[in-house]
């Protein structure tokens, strides 16, 4: 019989100093969403296969761990030459979240804010920091078509992520924000139809990567018209040096951006630039586009600066509940990258993440008697009651050593206890 | 397309007060077990399928819900009529930590207290309160020979236990203690042989259930010689009223039970029983037998009177390590039921477990400005700041229904704002 030792490809085993890291970051997580009045929910890790594969989930459905059938129902699929698998592990939890909603909306408030915290898995090519099974942690508020929405996930996310960097002394990051409507009117506007703009963001999307340049060297490769294109980007060409939201939207005709698209953005710039934290800076930012298909109105993320990827992300997905439901229900979600924040917080510490409080081990000689056991473990009871970590252990017959290698674990009292 | 609201088979969207209450009793565990030294681990819901239907896990590898092979790897194993899995869910915490400790023991403290907290799956038939997903969290020390990892195992799983029922103000509950070496030479000395342990051990598994009549005629079914069965039975016929550890194990002659092995026992039981709360009892249990053939020493399971279930239980296993490792590392653990625990603390709790703390909501009327929008929302971060609990809704056509709602979230204080 052959064991393998080492986990399944691309997933990890967490140390114990990892999982103090984890656990920390994820207590500041909760602490904070909680006095914004998020509720903690919980689906299972897997879904219905047809969920999984109907066209939501884009790229990702084409990195579904599927879980196949059992007995019967295997024979039966295996005979009829139907799908062998009945479920998948979840490669989000926002797909899961609108099936939970239109599960159990008659016993939830309204509006309702949901804080999911949970692992996810995609059969992706493993690479550095990249794993197959990784945390995810969204808020979503679900219930709400106003931009008060937008401003809690905002000022939330912000204030949890201030109080997580500053334990390693970073203060600055930018939260980037914009509007699918913007940048389709923007598209409009430049003579672009409504069926185009899918396609055309996709290009827009890639602006840090490749610039104007690249951009416009894929649309006319993509076969659209220059005098669109030069039109179009004429418009991002005048971003040099920032752009406040009111002189980039007084350009685009009225005929395809609504005024209050406007003042709902100005309201959610408005009301939460007061509040962020020292280092902190909101911009409206109208070359962010976010990948996903789903979102329909403001879109966010945040970034760091030294870091070439986004920490969190997220927007308004007014449709997508809908899809379940048959009504539609307005929602508004954030994306914070569990992963990447631990990594960050991994490579500022300066050495592996330590418990708290004081650590003693008592180190117990073969020969001690029944009562004087009895005795020191009544004396640990008493110092566990007050809080301390306290371990037992079996004296080694090379106690310098075992005493090293608990001081390395963060032990600093040593009661060496002998028979009489 | 259709999609479908409800969750898998067998499995739960749990509700906010649902996780409200389970995360309490999580963060109990936690505190607790970490005042013993514990460390939190985690590894990968997938294992490899070789490991995972490498028969330590018994009835248990029937139950695996299987995860597929993707593209050219599964294009292969249909080619080529092999297996279309690679890797399964794991059943139990054990296995893994097992894999998970042969593959990272150079980096782990010596000895290993681990604590893992995490689901495991088993496709079982669902009933109430079996799923088939749940939590289990199992306590663990690799590297520790000695009693003194049984006696902590206990003591920290009592202590736990303790704070966790106080809450519903449930104080009695039992520890039953028994070891695998004196069942097997209860046995050996009846005239049973090494090989017929196992069988014989199976049937006095039931005891609870078919009493000796029951036991009596399976074994005899089971083609035992009646002398052996009568003088086996005899044994355990006396234990009506309760038995001490010394009057059961001085009838087994010497050459079937080595002295240290009750000494042993007397050390756990003597050290243990001082440390236990008001209303916990440790009884030394004859009859204890607990399922899994890995076990190869002191076993244990905790009871409650009204319930006919155990809530946690657990042993040594010295041998399974080795299995993965290639040397033995002895190995003793503990697990709770915490899909049981969390049933019984729903049913005792008069209401569903709120929030704890102030929680404020702000009713907000589409009018007001922008300005006083600002100001509310500062005002806001300030109370969250303090940690109370805010909320910012738009006002509805129907605050009194809405504050209602809000009210049975456990929200106590509404500010309604409008337009000046």
């Amino acid at each position: 019989m052959k064991f393998i030792k080492t986990p399944v490809k691309g997933m990890c085993d967490m140390l114990p100093s990892d999982m103090r890291l984890r656990e920390h970051i994820l207590s500041m997580i909760k602490e904070t969403y909680a006095t914004y009045g998020f509720m903690q929910i919980e689906t299972p890790v897997m879904e219905h296969i047809e969920n999984l594969t109907s066209k939501q989930g884009g790229d990702n459905e084409k990195l579904i761990f599927k879980v196949m059938k059992r007995g019967a129902e295997l024979a039966r699929a295996i005979e009829k030459g139907e799908d062998y698998a009945d479920n998948g592990l979840r490669y989000d939890l926002t797909l899961p979240l609108a099936r939970y909603y239109s599960n159990n909306k008659e016993t939830l408030p309204s509006p309702f804010k949901s804080l999911q915290i949970g692992n996810v898995w995609r059969a992706d090519n493993p690479q550095k920091g990249r794993f197959r099974q990784f945390t995810q942690c969204d808020i979503d508020i679900l219930g709400d078509e106003t931009s008060l929405a937008e401003i809690e996930l905002i000022t939330a996310t912000t204030s949890m992520l201030s109080k997580i960097f500053a334990e390693i002394d970073i203060k600055e990051f930018t939260v980037h924000v914009n509007d699918r409507r913007i940048l389709a009117a923007t598209a409009l506007a430049a003579g672009f139809t409504e069926e185009q703009i899918g396609s055309v963001l996709i290009s827009l999307d890639k602006f840090d990567k490749i610039g104007l340049d690249g951009i416009r060297a894929e649309l006319i490769e993509n076969g659209y018209d220059s005098a669109c294109v030069d039109k179009y980007l004429a418009v991002y060409g005048k971003l040099e040096g920032g752009i406040t939201l009111e002189s980039f939207c007084e350009d685009i005709p009225e005929e395809f951006l609504a005024a209050e698209v406007v003042d709902n953005m100005k309201e959610i710039l408005g009301v939460v630039t007061p509040m962020l934290g020292e280092g902190v800076k909101i911009v409206f930012d109208p070359t962010l586009v976010r990948g996903m298909g789903y979102y329909t109105g403001p879109i966010f993320e945040v970034t760091m600066d030294g870091y070439n990827f986004s920490i969190a992300g997220g927007g308004r997905y007014d449709k997508m509940i809908g899809k379940f439901c048959g009504m539609d229900v307005p929602a508004s979600g954030f994306s914070i990258g569990f992963e990447r924040i631990v990594t960050i917080l991994k490579d500022h510490l300066k050495e592996a993440y330590k418990a708290e409080g004081e650590h003693v081990a008592y180190l117990i000689d073969k020969k001690v008697s029944l009562d004087k056991k009895q005795e020191i473990f009544l004396k640990a009871k008493e110092e566990r009651a007050q809080g301390k970590t306290v371990t037992m252990q079996p004296m080694k017959k090379n106690v310098k050593r075992q005493v090293e290698l608990l001081e390395a674990e963060g032990y600093t009292r040593f009661e060496k206890i002998y028979a009489d």
